[in-house]
């Protein structure tokens, strides 16, 4: 039963990523980390949720804020999985990485990928769905996301 | 456009769930939501964690305080997932319930399913990992634990 | 050293809470608490966040929601304080009491009172203001909230 | 009506801080924000507390994690307040400094202030409580933790 909780065949290698691949240092915090002494696994959601919100302006050149706020575009998800590799624990730093994996007409499929010392430590898919917030319903991706996030996705390749 | 943001022909209705699933009510609160004024989808992870917290004593007969905190033995989660069918507003009041999948050597496998006005709103599958608290690594489904949940998966057949 | 972290002289005894006083049981949750084992202090705030949102409808008779998102009209705080009197941990039961100090021309002072077996536990003392939602700025006590809250004030004399 | 929720007279202008106060920024983030457009109260806790955090070693010189974990010394608040002077929005980026007001047998109390665009957004009172993370009561401050504090102290006077 050493063995640890799940083969990280599919994960790649940090290094291997694309030297476009949007990278971000995450520090694991004592609010992070439940009475198991790790990180909780929702904490995780929410961390990869502020990953994807620095991704838009450093990597898309897009506002987040202004495309939830007046633009009134939610970019909520309409799935979110998470393998989670390794326990997270207080003080660690993790780097984040985010790639695009698709572009539909209303979505946009992520993968965030956590390390830890070059090790992974989550896998993450989020099916980021483009949202009327007057309506709550799915709306197409706005030109200038579709184009940005084409164009880092190209770049990645 | 105006479809909703996923089919749901996957999702059982909820009154076709076995008589002896655990169902739960679960009340979306102001804190739950978002600037986009619906439920964040971390806090639905954590409100996933909240219903198995209740499901161990009320569904199985075991003690999951007792078993994270005095016997050390984590029941913390090597994967999860959600499907996000329909955006929950504050006031929303959810039933969820809980089925088990699978019984591995080592996790327990969940599914859980919320509802809101008896139409699906979240389907998320859970693995959960039995692990031990002091070296973090995978240990073998406690046997009172195993024998609940395969008592409790039978009584749902 | 081995004195409790405060004197408790100044919180009332559960029992000598007016009869009328809104009362609320609390379970204290796995995802409530940190790593040191113990309920993290911010988590007591959100906590306290949805007894006030159930006091609205169960003691005053309004609907929270409806005011917070149809009338906006926020019911946050301009100041919120604790007594953190003893520490929380997972599966306690906590009694919640929520008592009016005073009601001011766009303000409300709550205590928020939690007790574990009959022994005080939190102590908090909550100034929400009523503000525009649009603005951001203070309003006036609506009337029919200015009145349930002196209806309520009242009865717990 | 229209006036702020509160005088600010008692926050001193960021500029008049002693230059040696601990400042950091922070990033206010969607998830920190509620249906109501701005920061959820609770949340600033929780920011507060990774900014005590990151103060620990950046102004002490010590490892806050290696207390709280494995010289098992927590570092709780008996005591938190806050004013909220003005609301936060998703985007916002704070300035936060950290002054010590007093240190007792078994406590350190501490000031945190938050700033945005030079002006009082938030004021908190801290009062941090040394336990023993056994025995849950309160033990002395450690020496190596209270020769900091006080130099600190010092440096900021």
């Amino acid at each position: 039963m050493n063995a640890p909780l799940r083969p990280r065949a599919d994960v790649p290698p940090l290094a291997t990523l694309p030297a476009a691949a949007y990278r971000q240092a995450v520090k694991i915090r004592f609010s992070h980390c439940d009475p198991a002494g790790i990180v909780y696994f929702a904490k995780y959601f929410d961390i990869a949720n502020g990953v994807v919100e620095d991704f838009f302006p450093a990597a898309l050149g897009l506002d987040y804020h202004d495309i939830v706020g007046p633009r009134r575009i939610g970019l909520g998800f309409a799935h979110a999985e998470c393998d989670f590799l390794k326990p997270g624990k207080m003080g660690d730093q993790l780097t984040c990485a985010v790639l695009v994996d698709a572009i539909g007409t209303a979505s946009i499929t992520l993968t965030l990928l956590g390390y830890r010392d070059g090790v992974p430590a989550l896998a993450m898919r989020l099916v980021m769905v483009t949202t009327s917030l007057t309506s709550y319903r799915a709306v197409p991706v706005p030109d200038d996301v579709r184009a940005a996030v084409e164009r880092y996705k190209e770049t990645c390749r």
